[in-house]
């Protein structure tokens, strides 16, 4: 695969398994793309599909995908705990290897269009693709969910930015985008003292005055009777794993507390960790092309 | 590509463009492998290819090599700096992924026994593929070099593994076998002085009592005016990067002197790196499984 943008839809069903085949059976049968994943879950009834493939490939199965849900799925009948406004919730493209934001936006620009065009589902883009600056937060974009949108849509500053300024009552809205990779990592801390898993997360996260990409939260493990710093990771390139976790050291030091460990939650690209051992190593002439299977994979 | 084993011939012949291109068209016109490099010393008079593929690509591709080269090398008129035995001269197999030890094993086997019967050319197997203890070291087979190999081959203990017990005078003889993937890694030393870059190579190195994967050496960089350890590590999951790098970091501190950063010479196999940053961050729960890209080109 010369081109790997990865796209990550969510929709608002995750019980009836009959559905759920039918969606993953859209990926699956569109070349181009690779499925890596799918997960439901019940309590959310909400489904996220994870696959991956050329600008061609995913448009299309992104396409097939919300038209399939807009067919099997009725959100005048959905009930579940996590935020939604619509069958097919939210998808965004994440450029991987060989692929640019800026193609990942036109992507998500050209699949909205036509949803909003041939399926008549207002549309909403958001992160890199928001075309208002209230609209680069998803939960912003959601808040009110699917019951309180048939009103907020009415308002001039929430006109979808394809498709009708009207709910599609069976479908919902759906919000379409492009954002970096994001990696769920957590840095697991010799003590179970939540106030110093919250005081490093603060200490590191953007929003107490932390790095730029990071999102971090203290969270207890009581089971293994420690805690955690909590994080995502929204943009490896720029906030690099290897200076969060030293970062994180430095600071639980401060409270004689040791590092015992970290975890990667789902996927990481390859070249998050290839950065980790260029900086450890100390290595002088790293490049991408010298590891063998960008060679093999180029 | 599911299953990729390297393979590397070196060739005794290193200046005439055309032989060369002949050479690397027989790699490039095989189905299942894919050429990852070439290049040739003319003061060697040598040219290696890096190529890979699945078990049945690199049977074919390897042979293909050989048997050209046995029709335009002729060793009679061969000189050049390296040692060698034969227009062929080293065969090694090497496993990245999907592939064991074994299996590279079985394809040196085969692959010199088609070379033996087919072609009238005397192999030798080496390294893991080694029939006697003397045969593991190259350097150790390949003594006396083609010209003194028309009396060697004669010796009892010198009866190829297969083919004729004698030299073909055109093509000499063939070594080939099933070796791990040798990574090429220098350290470089904020001094000058060779004394210590020499021993740290005898701290480290097996033949010194050393890490048993590890040949090192002391090299000056005159132009840097700094010297380095300069290393082959020959298995790098039982003697990873990482521990190499820390022990000369500690040895170094020793003679108060730092690490200024390292090198690679060449590829590298991703999992070296991924282990390197794994152990780093301490991941806990790290499989390779949870590298988007293993996912992508399972």
């Amino acid at each position: 695969m010369d081109q790997i943008i990865e796209c990550v839809p969510n929709f608002s069903e995750g019980r009836d398994q009959e559905k759920i085949a039918q969606l993953v059976k859209e990926v699956v049968s569109t070349e181009g793309v690779k499925l890596l994943d799918y997960s439901s879950d019940k309590d959310h009834n909400r489904t996220v599909i994870t696959f991956c493939g050329d600008a061609k490939g995913v448009k299309e199965a992104a396409f097939k995908l919300i038209k399939k849900a807009s067919e099997i799925i009725d959100m005048r009948y959905h009930k579940g705990e996590h935020p939604r406004i619509g069958a097919t919730d939210v998808v965004p493209f994440i450029p991987v290897k060989n692929a640019t934001m800026e193609e990942c936006i036109q992507i998500a620009r050209e699949v909205g269009e036509k949803v909003g065009r041939e399926l008549s589902i207002p549309v909403y883009l958001y992160e890199e693709a928001a075309t208002t600056p209230e609209r680069k937060n998803l939960e912003n974009i959601r808040r009110g969910e699917y019951e309180g949108f048939f009103e907020k849509i009415k308002q001039p500053e929430w006109k979808p930015d394809f498709g009708p300024q009207e709910m599609n009552p069976k479908s919902g809205a759906t919000v379409i985008g492009a954002r970096n990779f994001l990696i769920a990592y957590n840095v697991n801390l010799a003590t179970d003292n939540i106030d110093i898993a919250n005081k490093i997360a603060k200490a590191i996260r953007f929003s107490n005055g932390g790095y730029r990409y990071v999102k971090a939260m203290g969270v207890e493990l009581k089971e293994r009777g420690i805690v955690q710093v909590s994080m995502n990771l929204t943009d490896f390139n720029k906030t690099p794993i290897y200076r969060v976790f030293e970062t994180i050291k430095a600071e639980a030091s401060r409270y004689g507390v040791n590092v015992i460990g970290s975890e990667i939650i789902g996927l990481v690209p390859a070249k998050a960790l290839f950065d980790v051992a260029d900086y450890y190593l100390r290595i002088e002439n790293f490049s991408e092309n010298m590891v063998l299977e960008n060679r093999i994979y180029e």
